[in-house]
């Protein structure tokens, strides 16, 4: 294990990543790859963060870094003397400020297209611009705009009145030298061709909490922005059958939920063309990967029947829209692009991330698992993909847990046992208000090493405990009626006191069974073991954040060795972004869609076993 | 000549026609043919109301009807008995009401279907049906909905997302048996398929005057309704350069005259969706013919560049729009097809026309007129047709006339000189307002028939009369000024005289002169003499009323024999409803407008020197 190898006091240190400007508290000695991930910042880790492909390379400008040593001979003395290090096994102790190379950086257009995320991807959007002078028309040239425009291109047209009521002014305007900008024969937009022409799209990621947009220039491939913001849906249910049942009960709901993720786009798309000054109408077009239900919901298709047997979703292939009709405020005529799906609750954003890994370039066993209120997860081996969908309930994202909270500000986002006692780290160093997804792993994990829980998940008592554990461990556990409770935050004057409850190991118990149950089922459908996989690839925003060693020694993942497992970042919104900037990625997507089969497993008669062993907890550590 | 053969007295009768239950009053001794047109009611005349080719065929239900003599013996004596009559020379001396079995009809879509109407068409709208048994989802068959249909389709379909949202309650309402109506790939709407699927559609003219909508079935071609109102775009101008000047002066005002237009088109669709009581979600295809500026004014298109030199229409090809794009409330995936343009102020309703007129069968040299506020007229020879626009300016439709008025209630619409002096006939059969386009020209032949009138146009004053004029005609004309005036109604103590002026005859000369100096300009860039037409076919509403011997008298139409000219009733109308029935018709259109030329008349050098001779009235009597 490599993280917290260091650690000399509890005091949080302020970690600032430059060029970005994000801060972020974290405990000392934790990681500077850790501390980047907890900052929304993806580092490339093809090893797995095993320091050995050196990928992750970053500059501490300032602050008290620890010396790499495993590995430094990655770097050249002149190199670590100018303070460059290997994100995964380097640890602060104090303040620092850090350089992150784009070249460092997983998640970039860049690497896109250089290839240097193992997907090489050439620039060739839906959109095509096409420039030319036209001869001006005279008494002797009488063609009209339409005819004289679709003779330049050798092509007819098709377009809405409003594109075609603009062509005799912006011809003029223009004194007939244009940039024509279609999609396919469709007409998006005339520019005067004075300059190079403006064309934007932006790629967004649906998720049921979050959704994330991306603002990208379609000539240069050039990102030119990044907004997030949470899914107005929240206030209708915080997962999908909840929303799903909400519509079935009253249809005249599905307008309102399709108004409130509308807006929530619209809002990205306001916040994005603000911070770029590109106007709206330059974006000429959009993608869209979202789980299926949140696909129907966005095109106002009432999503009832995923809601009951056989679960069925109203489209499979993707759909080509227009943004307009939904209600989107970018060009009127562009076009939406949403992903195929491959059934069930497995949607767009599994085939997105199937995309984002390169699942169609991979030929060793791989599993992708996006862990979210839904737990996806696609196993692809021998040319097969097969896709899962678990219902993990949102106790990784806080809720249905006593003191449950989102990763933001006051959530305790990490727990360590060490000396005798708990650590905390709270993000945003303010005082803990309550616990997020990775300190419910974290505290789980931590109790089971130090003997506080039985493989069943129950938390001893007080009176319960062993002769080893250490007394400020001890005073920890509190009694809570007939169960036990864990003190993660003591009260103090002003603040109440975090507490882990015995209700909140046994959310934690199904949230991790569903999908680790989902992974083997999968598993055994393809004849393999888990030491078969070459690789599990962590999506998601959570995703990033967990720490492996914890996750495994609570049985959420494969015992395997680390470098197998390795966090892809937002893998939705990164396939999203390549569709965008590709129509053959679209086709490679459509491809990935009819590869992958999609296992029921609430019908498969393994699963239910497999939901039943996955609830226990590993008698002891199964990570490498 | 055929009309007023008989004229028994002044009192006009009513004439009532079955089945439609229209009613007109007319002078006694008019022919049942005339009066029908005065209704609206076009009759087969393919002999151009000869008597020879038998397809006027009406019955007499109740009151004096001539016994038909020059031609009866196309009937049969029973027939004559049941009271069957040649429209064309069957003349009515007292209150009548005529019977016209659809078989008479000229426009009919009976006709069109069984080429009655010299014009085969074979019904093949744009729009299919295509109906099936889906089997319903199961455990073992989770296919998606729309996967579903597309599978049994064998199609990928496209569509806007409120189609698709549709999709899952209307599968399931239907108990997954369905008509799947398309238009191309294109869905437009999912019937249940518990009877046969009900898919009409809609063909309108939209002229700068008169707006005509007419409501078909396209799976029979059976009609539904005829409804027409006047064109909202009146209150901007009467005539289209007008309203062009108005939005080129002001860009703002082109949304004005678009909404305008679309609410009349509206208005028409609620009325005959009211009328047959077809809800207007299943008028699923819309066709429209319009001149130049009509068609860019209802699809947004600002047509200032058609009021400037070198007059470019924005679009020459057919357009096919989304109906709810520009507003139309039909069926939202509906499209709108708009006929193609030949150049100029050639527009849509020309193609249209010639559609009607089946010039694209026709093989002798043959002239289409449409006489409105701007002339349009068609040459086809030689596989050639050279197609014009003359600003002939609203004078035949009461405009600029100093008493004019359009062809309703109170307008004089017949003037004819008769034992020594003027009878006329009134819309209506209430005291006279004005008068209209027909009586227009038919005072001006009988002034020059009977001496009131030079060639050049001058009204003689009443000292200059020649002696043979007898005394009550000679009191109809009275000193105005330097000039003289007519008087055609004249006053009594409850309503003012209604008076032909001077000015108003210069205003004819106008109209007519730039009429025939346009039929006169392409005959001769054809090569061709007038003699050398096999036939005039007139178009329009207008046209419908005209008496041929006193066009011919004021030099409007050319020196031919009467069976030469023919009425085809409102061709625009006519070819909206073939191009709606069929996309044969549509391509037979767009390879009309690929083989017309548009000549500017304006730049041509014949065309001054022919107007000038145009607007000297003819010495003498000119036609057949």
């Amino acid at each position: 294990m490599l993280l917290f190898l260091v650690m000399s006091s509890d005091v949080e240190i302020r970690i600032t990543f430059q060029p970005s400007g994000r801060t972020v508290f974290a405990l000392p000695g934790t990681t500077i790859l850790e501390a980047a991930a907890r900052a929304g910042i993806v580092l490339q880790t093809p090893c797995g963060g095993g320091g050995t492909c050196g990928k992750c390379l970053v500059r501490v400008c300032s602050g008290q870094a620890s010396r790499a040593t495993t590995h430094h001979h990655k770097l050249q003395d002149e190199q670590i003397s100018a303070g460059w290090r290997l994100a995964c096994e380097t640890t602060l102790a104090g303040a620092a400020v850090i350089e992150i190379p784009a070249s460092s950086l997983f998640e970039s257009s860049q690497q896109i297209l250089t290839g240097d995320s193992g997907h090489t991807l050439a620039i060739h959007p839906a959109i095509t611009v096409t420039s030319f002078p036209l001869p001006p028309p005279t008494q002797h040239d009488t063609l009209p705009d339409l005819e004289r425009v679709e003779a330049a291109l050798d092509e007819k047209l098709e377009f809405d009145t409003a594109r075609l009521a603009a062509f005799p002014r912006q011809l003029r305007a223009a004194n007939w030298n244009v940039h024509v900008i279609r999609e396919g024969r469709r007409l998006i937009a005339i520019q005067p061709a004075c300059g190079p022409a403006s064309v934007f799209g932006v790629a967004f990621d649906l998720g049921t909490t979050t959704v994330v947009g991306t603002l990208l220039n379609l000539v240069t491939g050039q990102e030119h922005g990044v907004a997030s913001t949470m899914n107005g849906q929240i206030s209708f249910g915080d997962d999908v059958l909840t929303r799903i049942l909400r519509i079935r009960d009253d249809p005249s709901r599905l307008a309102d939920l399709q108004g409130a993720a509308v807006q929530t786009l619209n809002e990205i798309i306001a916040a994005l063309c603000r911070q770029s000054g590109i106007p709206s109408d330059q974006l000429c077009n959009a993608t869209l990967a979202g789980n299926s239900t949140m696909q129907q919901i966005v095109c106002g298709l009432d999503p009832s029947a995923l809601g009951e047997l056989p679960f069925i979703p109203a489209f499979a292939r993707s759909l080509d829209i227009s943004a307009a009709n939904i209600g989107l405020k970018i060009n009127p005529a562009a076009r939406l692009y949403l992903f195929p799906q491959v059934g069930g609750f497995v949607g767009g954003d599994t085939v997105a991330g199937m995309l984002a890994a390169g699942f169609d370039q991979i030929n060793k066993p791989t599993l992708l698992v996006d862990i979210g209120t839904n737990g996806e997860i696609a196993l692809l081996h021998d040319r097969r993909i097969l896709c899962a969908s678990t219902a993990a309930g949102p106790a990784f994202e806080g809720a249905r847990i006593a003191q449950g909270m989102r990763a933001t500000a006051g959530a305790i986002e990490k727990v360590l046992i060490k000396d005798g006692d708990i650590h905390i780290n709270i993000i945003g160093n303010v005082p803990a208000a309550g616990l997020c997804g990775t300190a419910l792993i974290d505290a789980v994990a931590e109790m089971l090493r130090h003997g506080l829980l039985d493989a069943t998940g129950r938390m001893l008592l007080p009176d319960e405990l062993p002769a080893h554990v250490p007394e400020p461990l001890r005073r920890r556990l509190e009694r809570d009626g007939d169960d036990a409770r864990l003190v993660l935050a003591p009260a103090d004057g002003r603040h109440a006191a975090v507490c882990l409850t015995q209700r909140d190991i046994r959310e934690l118990q199904l949230a991790s069974g569903a999908i680790r149950a989902g992974v083997d089922t999968l598993l055994q459908r393809a004849g393999l073991a888990a030491t078969d996989l070459d690789a599990v690839l962590l999506a998601g925003g959570f995703g990033n954040f967990i720490r492996r060693s914890n996750a495994q020694r609570i049985g959420l993942l494969p015992p395997l060795p680390h470098e197998r497992i390795r966090f892809i970042g937002n893998a939705s919104s990164m396939g999203a972004k390549m569709a965008l900037l590709s129509i053959q990625e679209r086709a490679c997507a459509e491809t990935l869609r009819q590869r992958s089969e999609h296992v029921d497993i609430s019908m498969d008669p393994g699963f239910q076993s497999a939901f039943s062993m996955a609830m226990m907890f590993p008698e002891e550590e199964t990570g490498a």
